[in-house]
């Protein structure tokens, strides 16, 4: 294991209300001019490829840091620290979701005041993690062709508490027979104000266009 | 909507032990001589689509009934009865995963001593319906190829609670980079007498294989 990556137990605080744990956190990062993405998908959707190409993009006008929550792996951070940016991974325990206090423990374990953007990579389930507020300043999908077009009805919640949709392995459209039109309806009915990239970590198609877009809300959060 | 499909709400039983409503149930469907299967998935692993082909290659020899189990829509319900079984959704208003009390209650709503066979489709979710016995005889996952290889590796339970794993989307494999004997080493790893099959369910590969597999299944619970 290298020196930027390390492992940190978390639990679920079942005693404060979470809302209220995330919105005092989401103001200290907001002084603190840290940039906090919440990226939320099914399993192998793409979430740590993601995390993976959006650092090789901003890593040199950013500091980024990354947590990887996990079950019971270290795969993920350890993946992503050989980009060479500093990795935590949380293990949940068998948990099925972060909440606000377990992300707390996160940014106290990489020191969340040294990063201007830091990517949390939360459990791989598109029901659980959607009701919980980490404290981020925005909610991040990763939605991926194979999985099909008829997500969002499937998934409401998910759909509904995300600002952006990554339309990931987007070159596999054609082969799954994936209806880009039919998914975006499914979005904006249950969120009329998402903003979707397509994006294809295998190819790199889209991912400029993601990474340009998300290093204008950090700059903008951070000043 | 056809005459065949029927919508029921479910909600999670907090009295009672999952474990005792579960094996109450088993002992109840040994006697009715019903095989009930209980199939788990990520969302849009091919569930549904698993379920259709089964269908169609046992619908003649056997009398099926299928379970739908989604947080909001019926859609899944609706497709599978189009083959002509009949089919009840039973929605949980958000939940992720089925209980035994949930699936007594789907059984009831579809006249479970009817029929030889019947398939529970539960929650597309890698995590939290591992953790709950349906009173099933038998535990499917689906897995498919997009997914990755390394799933064993970062969902370990419910690898471990399985007893068949249906790897579909095989024909992808190349286009995903999805290393089978690395996949099947991770299975064994927490689950050395899992039973796999490679299927497909947009090229019908390996589908005869599991539906002959399950039939015997089905022989041997019910005589």
């Amino acid at each position: 294991m290298g020196d930027n990556v390390r492992l940190i137990e978390v639990k679920e605080n079942v005693l404060d209300d979470n809302d209220k744990v995330a919105k005092e956190l989401r103001a200290r990062l907001k002084q603190e001019k840290t940039f906090l993405v919440n990226l939320m998908a099914s399993p192998g959707a793409g979430k740590t490829s993601t995390v993976i190409q959006t650092v090789r993009r901003l890593g040199e006008t950013l500091s980024i840091g990354v947590l990887e929550a996990d079950i019971d792996s270290m795969v993920d951070a350890e993946k992503v620290a050989e980009t060479g940016v500093t990795a935590v991974q949380m293990r949940t325990g068998g948990f099925c979701h972060l909440d606000a206090t377990m992300v707390t423990d996160g940014l106290s374990a990489i020191g969340s005041e040294n990063f201007d953007l830091i990517i949390l990579e939360n459990v791989g389930n598109l029901v659980c993690p959607a009701e919980f507020d980490t404290g981020s300043a925005v909610n991040v999908m990763v939605l991926s062709v194979p999985e099909g077009d008829d997500k969002p009805l499937k998934y409401p919640l998910m759909f509904s508490v995300c600002d952006v949709v990554l339309i990931n392995k987007i070159d596999t459209c054609e082969l799954f027979d994936f209806d880009r039109k039919r998914f975006e309806e499914g979005v904006r009915k249950v969120n009329p104000n998402c903003t979707l990239f397509d994006i294809s970590c295998r190819t790199g198609e889209g991912l400029d266009a993601w990474a340009d877009w998300l290093k204008e809300q950090v700059k903008t959060h951070n000043n």
